[in-house]
């Protein structure tokens, strides 16, 4: 494992998007809507994960409130995020209604993974604000589907979240496309576990 | 910090009290109590922490259906847990309202703790199943306020995390009497936190 110091406070973050996926044929709601659809095409939209922009075709599972979507690099397989659709910084900005969604769709989410992968236990980790490893300013649930040895010590697989965190900015601010092989695996995987849901 | 493998499947549980405190003058609801009530005294009553019993005395806020604890060991000044108060094993077993209480709680406590502590961040985490490193078989959310420089490397605390919920198991298993230094502290803590609820 790669052994890094405490991030340093958030910075400079382009609000430039960095994931360009091809599109799939199912859209989910833009953050500014009402009412709840799976349905609806709404391909230009897309949903924002502090200062960037996530496009659908990343997420696999949307509420009125919340959003999940797949990892760019998972630590393990079915490591997913799980937001507010408001741009939220801290945990303690969240409304009542927004908790209650955004947990109830980290346990829908978590249950579903947990099966679909086999697994048979989860971590649920929230880094709410720089000093706890949090490097994109919006509240975001990691779920990780574990399973018997799949870490030989278990606290590594927080070690393994840190450095996907380290990712996940460095990666947004690079505003660089990813190889095809890698956009396609993602999409699949939303694709995927869309149908769970 | 002392490596350690994956914990074993959680078994031969004892549903013998660990935690034998002074009684402190403010009690809190039972279980079975359907409304809230922060004043009166009921001092045999208990918790129920998987198959142990909590002493009212170490719960610093409680709702209708959450309770805070505080820590045996804290891995950070202020490391709390945050419980359903019925006894649920896995977070999916968790109903609505449950959740959202539970977490209600958790950004109550959270929001207190860290402006308590003079921190700057936060991290929760559920360790949902044995697998995922939890020993106690009733769900809890580890609190934890953060500080820049606090762990060399963040993801430390988890191991932190994963040592402390270790000693949570042992420590009720063994049913031993704590020192009574221990006792008074944690009491003094759970007292000083009711005050900021």
């Amino acid at each position: 494992m790669v052994k890094h110091m405490l991030l340093p406070p958030l910075t400079s973050l382009s609000s430039r998007p960095y994931w360009f996926i091809t599109q799939i044929s199912r859209g989910l709601r833009p953050i500014s809507s009402s009412t709840r659809s799976t349905t609806t095409k709404m391909s230009s939209e897309h949903y924002t994960f502090g200062p960037y922009k996530i496009r659908h075709e990343e997420v696999f599972y949307s509420t009125q409130l919340s959003y999940a979507l797949v990892n760019l690099r998972p630590v393990v397989p079915g490591h997913v995020l799980v937001c507010p659709r408001r741009e939220v910084k801290r945990f303690v900005d969240l409304t009542a209604d927004e908790i209650s969604d955004l947990w109830l769709t980290a346990q829908k989410v978590g249950s579903q993974l947990e099966h679909y992968h086999k697994a048979s236990s989860l971590t649920f980790t929230i880094q709410d604000g720089p000093q706890s490893g949090q490097t994109v300013p919006h509240v975001h649930i990691h779920i990780l589907p574990r399973k018997g040895g799949d870490f030989e010590r278990n606290d590594e697989i927080y070690d393994a979240i840190n450095e996907n965190e380290k990712d996940l900015k460095q990666k947004l601010d690079l505003d660089e496309e990813r190889r095809d092989r890698s956009l396609e695996e993602m999409s699949q995987e939303a694709d995927e576990l869309r149908k769970l849901m």
